[in-house]
């Protein structure tokens, strides 16, 4: 009788297209067909990230842009390596997911933090003036883990213009990582913005745990902006990255699926139904939240101050689980996941109104 | 045409019980089937691993002394970013498995190689001699990539008592780091010697890529001593190290492959019968070589010199693909992975004849 809302564990069943295909290849009994294949991925599967990249980025890709890797959080590690000198940073907008700071300081890496605006859109100024020459790179997330943002066409614009400018003034431009394991699941028709046609030294990693429902299985990739101008030695990076890490390569089994299912049809409406849902008891309980375009999170604010932990802690007395906001950077927020069934929502309605009321009394 | 000795890539099928387990598992279509789970893994996996470490080492081991990896490449680096503190050093007989020094470098630590006798055993004096206070852990690898040597039981005692002493001496004693993916493979009857017994802070890092032929899909495990002192603060720390390194957990079809088939049987006479073949072939053409015990490795002096690169170009003259000795610490040595068909082999006795016959000339 949990309502458990504290995990981003997507709930939704993998596209029938993607089991079928598990099912499928997993009968393959060829030989080395589980062996080595070379660490950059099976030059298939490479060919078909591309073609989803150029898909979504509107430009050509070819598969030696791209770096097959570990779910995502692999190639943030992979690509964070290659691109880190010790006491290099790496600047990220406000409230962030929690584990960049961790992987950005594997590598000698600081994460310089800069606060989002009021309605969670990026602060391009702000970005701008966080740059210095020890910035490695600026890493966004779109939608916003953990507040649902989108970001908008204009604001990555401007955010490119800044990158130029600043790589013009200082001569090191910094990589643009894209950390987009949540891009397919937008609501309200928002699209995500594509990258590379507006900036060359821009990097998508991410990976088909949440678009897929394959968060174990540790599938994903990075693809690099073929109009990188050091395209060529950052992929060559990430691949003796993924080596030396000890990734090797991704799984091989689900590099052949997700090669065969990228463009698999998914259906994300029940976490828009969920989300309504959620959001319509918050709404009545009296929690004020963002109003997330996309991913399974929202972002909501600590009734009348900002400890958090201790308001999650009183949460628990009313079975509900929540992540507190301070580990993503966003003290005085807690996040709720709503990849929970529709049936814990619905009964949560009571909890949430009961542990406003006590907590207002 | 070519016959390529260069790659440990396992030639021989997965077991059929393994086979058999991939294609079953993988119909299956539950609810959270991929999902996330706890990053040290299914609790079940962990069980099943901790029964097969039981019986290797011959002590009881349970499933929260085991840490589920993404390979031993996966859990060396959690492993190794658990234990050592930037400055630390980790002493590995020599020659050695070429990834170590990466591993070791990843995370600010330094390789101290120390060469095995000429009959490729170690040698302990020298180890002992080799140990500072920096010393993080001993690094084995039996059966060893290169050299094929499986190290005795006295040699691991002797191993022991000096780290026992080392401790006692220093108030640090090194963690003993057993890499054993070739356990499995061993020849003539001979047993890979088990440390638990003899060494109480001894971990085992292994994976199911040479045994099961898996390499591809990225399983292992870690297996801490439930004897170790720090136990508990160890596995914990390779839990954390295995999140916040990006590996998240070990693919989870995988783990339940593994842990339902961690006991199929497997027959590696076809590994053995290569060697008897290859070595028969190295014997006619006069090439110097260790005699190995298990893996699937001939290591090989280079006749009349010692440029192990340079003779190794040479042998690509003669259509043969060999790995220079240098990248494994063994200047002057050359290796060749027999993992490849059994035709092939056959095939290059004149490769390596004439091979010889011209280089003599």
């Amino acid at each position: 009788n949990v309502f458990d809302f504290s995990l981003g564990n997507p709930d939704l069943d993998p596209p029938v297209a993607v089991s079928d295909a598990i099912e499928e290849l997993a009968k393959c009994r060829d030989k080395n067909f589980h062996g080595y294949m070379p660490n950059a991925g099976y030059p298939f599967a490479r060919e078909a990230m591309a073609k989803k990249t150029a898909l979504e980025q509107g430009v050509d890709v070819s598969g030696d842009c791209v770096v097959m890797s570990v779910g995502a959080a692999g190639a943030l590690n992979a690509l964070l390596k290659a691109v880190l000198n010790p006491g290099d940073n790496v600047v990220v907008p406000s409230p962030f997911f929690a584990e960049y700071r961790h992987y950005v300081q594997n590598y000698g890496g600081k994460l310089i933090e800069v606060p989002v605006k009021d309605d969670f859109s990026l602060d391009t100024k702000a970005l701008e003036a966080s740059l210095t020459e020890k910035t490695a790179a600026v890493l966004i997330n779109s939608p916003n883990n953990p507040t649902g943002k989108v970001y908008l066409d204009e604001d990555i614009k401007a955010l490119s213009e800044a990158l130029v400018r600043h790589g013009k003034k200082t001569g090191r431009k910094p990589y643009l990582i894209c950390d987009e394991p949540y891009r397919a699941i937008t609501y309200d028709g928002i699209k995500v913005a594509p990258v590379f046609p507006v900036y060359d030294c821009a990097v998508v990693v991410t990976s088909f745990a949440k678009n897929f429902s394959l968060p174990g299985e540790r599938i994903g990739y990075i693809a690099v902006n073929p109009r990188c101008p050091d395209k060529d030695e950052l992929v060559a990076a990430c691949v003796f990255t993924t080596r030396i890490l000890g990734y090797v390569n991704a799984p091989g089994l689900m590099q052949r699926v997700v090669a065969k299912t990228w463009n698999a049809e998914a259906d994300y409406s029940l976490y828009e139904k969920r989300r309504n849902e959620l959001v319509s008891i918050l709404d009545e309980a009296g929690i004020v939240h963002a109003n997330p375009q996309g991913a399974f999170y929202l972002w909501c604010k600590v009734p009348g101050g900002d400890d958090d932990m201790a308001f999650c802690d009183y949460l628990k007395k009313h079975l509900i689980l929540a992540a507190p906001g301070s580990g993503f950077g966003g003290r005085g927020w807690f996040r709720l996941a709503y990849c929970v069934s529709e049936k814990s929502i619905l009964n949560s309605r009571n909890a949430f109104i009961n542990a406003m009321k006590d907590f207002k009394a």
